[in-house]
């Protein structure tokens, strides 16, 4: 059993000038470790033939498997094609699957056949070494594929992957096909460990707090390891057991799930990949029931979550911002009295956003939220990160208070998902 | 003129198991970008005493500044100052005043005498190699340092930084150290080399037909650059010339904002830091003018994105997320003859919906989309990305349809943009 190494090279002159912040080496060496690949290196270098030339030829040096991501676009700075051909000794070649994709793409265009001058720059996008195995790319049009160069010491073949650089590309070429090849690289390189894991995601607490909480909770089962990651406003707690044994490691992983879920009380919200939008929202759905919004300071964004997902119109009616006071009366009848003694960001003003929103929109739930996003507004009394949120139902209506000093951003994101999370408590009992 | 180069090189275990994002290094190049220093490296590595070794190894070799971020913490895994001392041959010592420093932290806080045991490992974090130039650190306890390190073939001393992992605390060295120091370097190294450049923001039109559009524009002007960055859904083009005199520079620059105009007309929206959603929104406060919403499938995206910003409740009454037919009736008055004659998602339906919520919101505009965001929904006449959009004036209301087959998420950014692209050209007229 030997550790397979990777080595991520990232390419384009926006990382080198810190203009994007390179997620993409971050997601893709998550998922490496995920398949028991461990990243050793992650370089990013510009769009220069030599730099990429040069940071290939390391690469395959050091690594046993090398992932590259960028330079696969149609313009002429998009050069990783042209590299990889030269370092593997071969001409570039148009793709003939991924030509007719892009041709199919372009008809459904509208528009498209007025500007024929298109067409060559864009073949460039479909092309690969020859002889690669191309991969393929079901969210975009630069195909994926795999290349292998040799190392100039050992002399043996280093599998290059070249992937596009968009987020959304990535993923579906890995869903579809690049992880079932790594793993047959990996299982081929004789790394037989098995891996067994589970993601518990918690919200309502910060990272420190709940590294504290599960303190010591995989110290007496061989093989296992902890780790916590923040995905702001939530964090996720990953545990991880290794075995020769896949059923041996599943077991183990098994064995810590009520322990976790004991000491995670009252944050945790769900395990796997489902975060909290996905979980309310097949909740809603699930449990037939309905909900609305009213919202100030969030400005749309609960209504937002609550329909990135398709199939929500199943359980959303609507909503409404009410970002003025007149309008908290007009469109929720919210009393002009209650604002003018309590103010629009207090608890009497999100009971009667809720409850005002639940009639008007006729649904079986509806939740509020006014708060102080910032950076200014904030008072002594009422400092920025003061936020009230509501939730009506039909026998009562609840209230809960944040008092959180983050950015205006980060206030209103953890608004919308404690809106959530008052929903989730009412559908799941 | 020559230009400096620097590498960036990053170290930390979690971020080779992409447990965290690598913001260090995109805002470590940010900032030697703004001092005319090139990134044109930037490495992450594991907390591994070989692996560190290497890759400051090969910094050296090519870069003519290094910038290390991290490991410079208490516990056995930090191991930048060993390595970094062992190859400039030299012992890591402790730094006296970073000592003293971290003695009166520890004296402030509660508790800390009860744990003497903490002293020993404490002071790895106070240790400099012997001789470095020590730049201290007035947000934490691990000083910054600046250690030469010589290159194996030229034999000239490249100088390493090196920097605490904690972003806070190396934005603070930056300010009170680094900056100033890096930019000696610079100008000792006779890089005087001065930029001039400037941001043009296009929506409407994909990066290939805008890259296509400003074809050889920078072709005849020495020194000058063109770049381009999708921030979907808009596209960044990036002029950028370089000369030894600034006034030449800008010269130069300005010479093409002529042409980059024309050649963008229709997709350029604006210049510079401030995407849509700020232009949108400074504009409506300057002309005094307000704007209500009414989302059907963006469902709350373009009032969370008009609330975006602080001040825009000058300009942002409310809005109507009617997702259900119902509610376009109730909250908006549309009629239902229309939404049976012509579908949700129509010209008619949109017009009553953006007419319907200008009037009951008493605002100088409204806007209103609906659309098939898909993936399910979609019919041979209307399929996904088929979106209606509409704005109303004191005098008329103009529509647009969108045809674009993306993802749902993309096909609601797209019509969240759309709208405010529809706002601004009201607002700027």
């Amino acid at each position: 059993m030997r550790a397979m190494n990777a080595e991520i090279l990232t390419i384009g002159d926006e990382l080198c000038r810190g203009e994007i912040v390179n997620t993409n080496a971050s997601t893709l060496a998550q998922r490496l470790w995920d398949l028991d690949i461990t990243t050793r290196w992650m370089t990013s270098c510009c769009d220069d033939a030599d730099d990429i030339t040069s940071a290939l030829r390391q690469a395959v040096e050091r690594a046993d498997v090398v992932i590259c991501s960028g330079g696969l676009g149609p313009t002429e700075d998009d050069l990783t094609v042209d590299v990889v051909a030269a370092l593997a000794g071969v001409a570039p070649v148009v793709d003939e699957t991924a030509r007719a994709r892009m041709e199919s793409f372009f008809t459904r265009m509208p528009g498209a056949s007025v500007n024929p001058g298109l067409a060559a720059i864009q073949l460039r996008q479909v092309r690969v070494p020859t002889g690669a195995r191309v991969l393929g790319n079901p969210a975009g049009l630069a195909p994926c594929f795999e290349q292998s160069i040799y190392r100039s010491l050992q002399g043996s073949p280093i599998p290059v992957f070249c992937l596009p650089g968009f987020p959304r590309e990535i993923a579906g070429i890995w869903e579809s096909t690049l992880r079932a090849r790594l793993a047959e690289l990996r299982e081929a390189a004789g790394s037989v460990e098995r891996i067994a894991r589970q993601i518990y995601r918690a919200f309502g607490r910060g990272e420190s707090q709940i590294s504290q909480l599960c303190r010591g909770i995989v110290d007496d089962v061989p093989g296992a390891t902890i780790h916590y990651q923040v995905k702001f406003p939530e964090t996720l707690v990953k545990l991880v057991v290794r075995d020769r044994d896949q059923a041996t490691a599943d077991a183990r992983l098994a064995s810590m799930d009520t322990q976790v879920r004991e000491r995670l009380a009252g944050v945790l919200y769900g395990t796997g990949a489902d975060n909290l939008v996905a979980v309310v929202t097949k909740q809603l759905i699930a449990t037939k029931r309905t909900v609305a919004t009213a919202e100030s300071c969030t400005g749309g964004l609960i209504g937002e979550l609550l329909t990135s997902l398709p199939g929500s119109s199943a359980a959303f009616a609507g909503g409404a911002i009410t970002y003025s006071n007149q309008e908290k009366i007009r469109q929720l009848g919210v009393a002009k009295a209650t604002l003018v003694t309590h103010g629009a960001v207090s608890e009497a003003t999100v009971r009667e956003m809720a409850s005002g929103a639940r009639e008007r929109f006729g649904t079986d739930l509806a939740v509020a939220v006014s708060g102080i996003a910032g950076p200014d507004g904030g008072t002594p009394d009422k400092p920025v990160g003061t936020v009230w949120l509501a939730i009506a139902t039909h026998t009562a209506v609840k209230t809960k208070q944040l008092a959180w000093p983050g950015t205006r951003d980060q206030i209103r994101q953890l608004a919308a998902w404690w809106a959530l999370s008052l929903i989730l408590e009412e559908v799941k009992s």
